[in-house]
């Protein structure tokens, strides 16, 4: 199926949205009249651009408060109406979407309605237009598709069809079913937005909040499956109105856009009844990751990381043979310090690497899915890992997990390392916790879903210092891989907020006395964080002591306790340890606030 | 009536906090237990630093989830309350608020609540605090006041009391006339907030979107009226939860709280059957504005504003005795070019001059509003303007208003002038539209409100090339001031987002002739934008084609019609000229997505 986009989804002018989706791959775009108008480019301009970059112009949109009016207003509405088709045409598009009146109609009448778009139809044709009726979720008195079609129906003319939004059905919660009703030579258009469960005024969730295919909670792809089965083989095209993508460069908005576009034919042509025909092109199956491969951390001088490491029982497991990196290791945590072309930047999470069941596959669907490639260059008998950039710029690495107990074979590209030794307690990487500019939040969300087949938990808040910090964790089902992403309060660089890595122990207290032991020093944490847990909790006297002795915190849950300690940060980031008991499954949140505010004091001084 | 603030409504360490508040003059704070428990102070250290600075501790907040449950439940509820009670007696605080469970109740039953809140009022007794039961909008079974009152009088206990929160009855549209029915000496505690009429879940809407008073929709001087006719005498506290506050210097906003509560109680007094008691400190009265005095331009080099003003017709009317700064005028409209001080400032809107009834009334109300001195240095026989700087750091400046037709005073103090010359066609200054950055636009409503009268129109949004311009209008009720805000996205930065200076004149038409005549280069209007007009609103062949020889814009509404210009921008200002027909009370807002798109195409070239 052919992809397009309106271009109310993307920043820029009418000029430079066009590129971005030339170059993104789409096939098509929707002129949004707004935009048309603002250009310095004519309607016979933008057709020959359109022409030269391989983009059809699919829709001209949109034409408002036409239908369900008296007579003397439908008069003027016919004239309004002329003038607008006149431009379609001038652009050489073919269709001009209608929206249900939403200020101007008084009269509620189906009929009524259906007699003024059969007049409205004999207009457009004079301009070889078709009219593409849309009922919006906040129109006066048609705001149902399944009141449009009926509208439609009884209008019987052949300019006149429905265009479907899956916005405007599924935020009434209307049963998409019906749409199979709908002859598919009567679906002119078909619209597609996203869009997380916000309660709130329609209007305004529409305006501000809607989401690429993927990033909400919409179940786009049993309704595109109900348009599919009527016979539709138009565009699938988005429309998306988001106070972030406004501000977002274009080009990046037009590839994340015709991703969710891939992702979403992929979903649909996986559902019973649809089958995948020609029209539905497969993204490559992966299966998703089952652990962390290791984190690399990134800085021009990595020394205070490595006195970090040493001090939790890391030993330096060799030197990289062509490259300055290093590899250190406690028991299968791997954890890879890279001073390569880093000047001037202070240690942070430069890299996250996964295991897979078969590194490939999953290289053939982040191709599919337009990931842009991570480039690490490699010489003679090295390891050429795939990879994929993040959208905050965040590398991740795959590799086919090896057989239980094994390392990796990249490993032995590194040499010179003290023997492995661990002292049982740590058992793996329990999740890498990333900064993401509020920019690109829900690109990310996109993209680990889409890639990686992780999936998103509800999105939690807590209350910093310097304002409310957004927490969206990524993962696997079975918790192997966990990935809180955190989107900083706006007056914040995201570079200012640390992130950290958290290792599982087994034994969280033994760890923080070996640490301690190491001179290792803690994040120190307020004494009257002791008294609340106490209360809280109504923890033993001598385990808050414990606690209190070894700056770390607790929480609990009705499935578990959670015990956890932080240590200073390095540059941009910080490593924690935890203690997850019984099937506690969080991230101590409640917490979040007092680190806030103690890494506060210590950068404040 | 003392006043008090909750910690939470601003960003910071708890001490710093406390300091904030101290040096704003509020007479108390309420302590968020998180900003305790994130505290490297003790309870005891807290309540020697609000002896030390002169802070009452008025309230500990909040005991979460406590009545409606069993009674295993209510056992563990009991020792946890026991815990908080013990550090509100360590920080000297006799009033802890309950909020009504919203997690773990599951007894719907104001007899079961009120024995629970009677045992917890036994238990409150042995460490001498009382208890402040407050409805939350969306607890499970205790939603609305009259609710939790009934369940206090049922619960018959010295230490259990209400709790009344402004948000939580007026967000639900509960009628607050029955918080007369309350006893005073009932009534524990008082927390205000306003918010603006928003459609969203009540949880979120009062998390993220709470207001002082004086900058959103609710009546709260109507209803802190009903708590005052109950003879209650504790303090005005606010609570406002606000993610913009959160990231804003917490001394500013503290003096930004305390002003909206001084305007409240101003508000309140003025209420049929409160009167003024000793209780209610009055603000001076003063009259709104009556029009535009001045608009002062700065920078360090204003030449390019001249060669505009020269070719819109202004004239040079004199150099300042004793500063660089010098007069233009056109009629009886007023520039200030301002080049003191200014090295390396582009041009600039830096002051508004406004023409008051009785600036000494004006000053004395700034005054007592703690409206932020402007200071101007002015030697023997200059006029000293009364002054106040406004959130986003314009200045604003009033004079009395002169007789009809003379100048004010202080334009004598500019000499060497050439002759006044006035085509005739300028009337006044129309509007005068400020950037402003988003973390100041609700505390710029709450300035203009109460130090100028003005009032808020319904604020609408605007989609620019980069992003949605939020604009909100302040303005006196019969149009003679208009002051447009624009809060620009959080993508670019306030000095990016051009203001502007639009003058109204009696023939558009004739002003742009002549300002083209003089050399006056417009901003360029696309082509496509008079096909839009003529097919929008069917203006005939000839109207448009004048209207695309002088790039003039052209909006209409029921009551009139609007006909407008603007010129390239200088530095961050530009402006516009405008012509009214009939009652058309609006800006051309469509318009502005054009505006603002051939604005970028100029600044990207």
């Amino acid at each position: 199926m052919k992809t397009s986009i309106a271009t109310v989804s993307i920043s820029g002018s009418l000029v430079e949205k066009l590129h971005a989706c030339a170059d993104a791959g789409f096939d098509g775009v929707e002129i949004f009249e707004p935009d048309l108008i603002a250009s310095d480019h004519s309607p016979e301009e933008i057709r020959g651009l359109a022409r030269r970059l391989g983009l059809s112009l699919d829709l001209y949109q949109p034409l408002r408060d036409i239908e369900g009016v008296d007579e003397a207003t439908f008069t003027e509405n016919l004239r309004r109406a002329a003038a607008t088709f006149a431009t379609a045409q001038r652009l050489g598009i073919g269709t001009v979407l209608v929206c249900s009146n939403v200020a101007t109609a008084t009269v509620d009448s189906v009929e009524h309605s259906a007699e003024q778009l059969r007049r409205l139809g004999d207009v457009a044709a004079r301009y070889d237009v078709k009219v593409a009726f849309e009922a919006l979720a906040w129109g006066r008195f048609v705001d149902d598709y399944r009141r449009a079609w009926r509208i439609v129906e009884l209008a019987d003319h052949p300019s006149v069809g429905v265009c479907l939004d899956s916005f405007h059905v599924l935020s009434r919660r209307h049963d998409p079913a019906a749409i199979e009703d709908i002859p598919a030579d009567k679906i002119f258009y078909l619209q597609l937005a996203d869009a997380p469960a916000l309660s709130m005024d329609v209007l305004s969730w529409s305006r501000h909040h809607r989401l690429f295919p993927g990033e909400g909670d919409f179940d786009l792809a049993t309704f595109v499956a109900h348009v599919l089965k009527t016979g539709f083989d138009g565009p699938l095209s988005l429309e998306v109105f988001n106070d972030t993508f406004r501000q977002t460069d274009p080009d990046r908005t037009a590839v994340h856009a015709l991703r969710s576009l891939v992702w979403l034919k992929d979903k649909v042509a996986d559902l019973p009844g649809v089958g995948r025909g020609a029209s539905l092109t497969p993204v490559a199956d992966a299966k998703p990751p089952v652990g962390f491969d290791f984190v690399e951390l990134k800085a021009e001088d990595t020394s205070d990381v490595e006195i970090l490491l040493e001090q939790l029982g890391f030993v330096p497991s060799g030197r990289h043979r062509t490259k300055p990196v290093s590899l250190w290791t406690s028991g299968d945590v791997r954890i890879v310090l890279n001073e390569h072309q880093a000047r001037d930047l202070d240690p942070h999470v430069a890299a996250v690497g996964l295991q897979v069941p078969d590194a490939d596959a999953t290289s053939r669907r982040a191709a599919d899915l337009m990931a842009p490639a991570a480039y690490r260059r490699t010489y003679a008998a090295e390891q050429a890992l795939g990879g994929a950039v993040a959208p905050d710029g965040t590398e991740f690495f795959w590799v086919t997990a090896p057989p239980a107990g094994s390392p990796p074979p990249w490993v032995a590209e590194f040499e010179n390392g003290l023997p492995p030794a661990s002292d049982g307690l740590l058992r793996q990487v329990d999740h890498v916790n990333l900064a993401v500019p509020w920019q690109t939040s829900d690109e990310a969300v996109l993209f680990l879903t889409s890639v990686f087949g992780l999936s998103a938990d509800a999105p939690t808040e807590v209350a910093g210092p310097s304002g409310l910090v957004r927490s969206q964790v990524m993962r696997t089902d079975d918790g192997s891989i966990r990935l809180p992403l955190n989107v900083a309060p706006q007056v914040l660089e995201t570079a200012d907020m640390p992130q950290h890595v958290a290792f599982a122990c087994t034994d969280v207290v033994a760890v923080a006395r070996a640490a301690r032991a190491r001179g290792l020093r803690f994040l120190a944490v307020p004494d009257n964080y002791y008294d609340y847990v106490a209360g809280r909790f109504g923890v033993d006297a001598d385990t808050v002591a414990e606690l209190r002795e070894l700056d770390l915190l607790y929480d609990r849950s009705p499935d578990g306790t959670f015990v956890h300690f932080y240590t200073r940060t390095v540059g941009s980031v910080f490593f924690e340890f935890v203690q997850r008991v019984g099937d506690y499954d969080g991230y101590g949140t409640d917490n979040a606030p007092v680190r806030l505010a103690a890494q506060r004091v210590r950068s404040t001084g």
